[in-house]
């Protein structure tokens, strides 16, 4: 059995969970190596104490995972089948009667849970999406690897996008110029829905690409990550599109300035509150603490968020293997929006940025 | 109260449902007017019989859902406040007890089934999924001419690919370029990933878009969507690049008469397996059944998938206001294959079709 299936085991021993029922493509992924995004059919990894594993997925995929390396048991079901008695079944093989059994509780919905719930009438339902993410909170080398390649991905998305800056270009030209150049690149999935913001929208921590031309004196935010291999890389540079004034420089000085002492902060042994609070209290100290309206970051993996939730009452200690986001940003409407944004791994002596887009306000002219 | 809101608030009263809890961005946008995708946050429209609904989101997004229309109570939370208490206050402002709640079961996750279940502990939760369905299923006139500016842009698409089409080029060299066009356009999103698939490629009915070069002889299919003001298109056209084969055309042919006579077969009255069944005797009586395994359509709207979902099973009878797609295929493995797909929208008299890009077999020289 691969190590992270045996991790999983280790604690439903340590908590007499007999079943843990595994649904989300996230998690499946990352305990078999088997991606697909089922829609609203059925996919699940189950998963025993001792017993031999299954995956349950449309039968039109079996194929598919077995070629991606899932060597146990695959139950595929047709549309017109019923899953859930073919299921049953594979357990019943298994095991003889179930007490507990472990779910994603955030993930599994409630019509789904009522059938499992038939499944097995006398079992409590604990969550197994804790133990998940803190399982997935530490990254291998393998998983580093990988992302940093799309920090890469992301780096020359940026220097692409600064290099599309011109008088009358919109919002939507520049981002599609990105995108484009990134697919030429074989790029097929963004982490999320690319950003580039300008003037005013920029200010606004949610708003949207659109039509608005891009002028000289404005700041442009870029905010995109690429997906290379299912997992994300996430940065965001602000860069100015001529000269800019003072006010917007203050700004932009002061998001530099935390976002770099939050850096320094990460190491192991303190918290994710003690980093974030570092930013913070630079963004307080210079009068725009109620311009930064979120917490300075994220996890990242296999998702675009995932732990450590980098917030200012966030207790968890930082750990070697962690990869995180540092983006603390100040918005003051119809003034100035800025954010700055890196990935960084947690190394045993600190943080090892993954994102090298500098980070010097760059001018273009 | 808007229209949408009352007839729920009707089938509540018939049902002695006292409180909606509805959490998915699609059915939240189509009650309240406001979309957002909050991703793991928490969004909810609450309705009652009688008293004042309450919107529930981000705080950060409380802004935009007034500015969206939403002119009653809104709940705003942030990242550190616990939104669950703040909803129970506000429903224990207006009414004292629950017995009966109806929630989206296959969208709401158990952890917030837990926390609904902690604040209405008497309570009996059933599924507001179908009636919301059969809601959707009816598109009033603003939603018709939302889909039908979606659809045009579909038919530019496919138009757009078709002139795009050349010896040497591959699927995803044509599949970029639609979408850059479109962008250019002002699109921001697409109802489904794009699919461009050629030769044996579109032979499966679940090929994916590569870099597979198209060539003379082929068959080219093109199955895309546009997302407008939140309704989505779904346009396939398979054309030909150069001269294609006796038997390409002839499955080219049998597709066209089946999609036509399903189309003529959509009226009011009729039962949508009535429609399928049109398209599917007249494949299988050109000795192509074994080469048509999906459903004949599907509704769309908010989603690109919703009711009815034409299969030859399905009961369900054709009104007035409906809004579905009719696309047969044929796809016979190593040889061609060939689908056409349009959207049509169901009057008093029958079928009007809303995609226009031409039908007849159209060669790209």
């Amino acid at each position: 059995m691969n190590q992270r299936v045996e991790k999983l085991q280790s604690w439903m021993k340590e908590n007499e969970v007999e079943v843990s029922f595994i649904t989300s493509s996230e998690n499946v992924f990352y305990l078999s190596g088997y991606f697909t995004n089922p829609h609203e059919r059925l996919l699940a990894l189950v998963v025993f104490q001792q017993e031999e594993p299954f995956l349950v997925c449309p039968a039109m995929e079996v194929h598919d995972a077995k070629r991606s390396g899932w060597v146990n048991e695959i139950i595929g079901y047709s549309d017109i089948e019923n899953p859930w008695e073919m299921i049953q079944r594979s357990i019943q093989k298994r095991i003889n009667s179930v007490s507990k059994t472990a779910i994603e509780k955030e993930h599994m919905n409630v019509e789904r849970y009522e059938q499992l719930s038939s499944i097995f009438p006398k079992a409590a339902f604990i969550s197994a999406e804790e133990k998940l993410r803190l399982l997935r909170m530490i990254k291998d080398e393998k998983e580093l690897k990988i992302i940093e390649e799309a920090c890469a991905l992301a780096d020359y998305a940026v220097e692409f996008g600064a290099s599309e800056i011109k008088e009358g270009k919109t919002e939507l030209d520049v981002l599609n110029a990105v995108e484009y150049a990134l697919k030429q690149k074989g790029v097929t999935e963004m982490s999320f829905a690319t950003m580039v913001l300008t003037g005013a929208n920029a200010a606004s921590p949610h708003g949207n690409p659109g039509l608005t031309k891009i002028k000289k004196g404005d700041l442009v935010l870029f905010d995109l990550g690429v997906v290379v291999d299912r997992y994300c890389s996430d940065i965001t540079r602000t860069v100015a599109y001529g000269d800019i004034n003072d006010k917007q420089k203050e700004i932009y000085d002061t998001v530099l300035k935390a976002q770099i002492a939050a850096i320094e902060a990460s190491k192991p042994g303190v918290t994710a509150a003690e980093v974030d609070l570092t930013a913070r209290r630079i963004i307080a100290d210079s009068g725009y603490g109620e311009y930064f309206p979120h917490r300075l970051g994220h996890g990242l993996g296999i998702s675009v968020h995932e732990y450590p939730s980098m917030t200012e009452t966030n207790q968890l200690v930082i750990e070697e293997g962690m990869v995180y986001t540092i983006e603390p940003g100040i918005y003051v409407p119809e003034v100035a929006g800025v954010r700055i944004e890196d990935d960084i791994y947690i190394t045993a002596n600190g943080a090892k940025v993954l994102t090298k887009f500098p980070k010097e306000l760059q001018i273009i002219k």
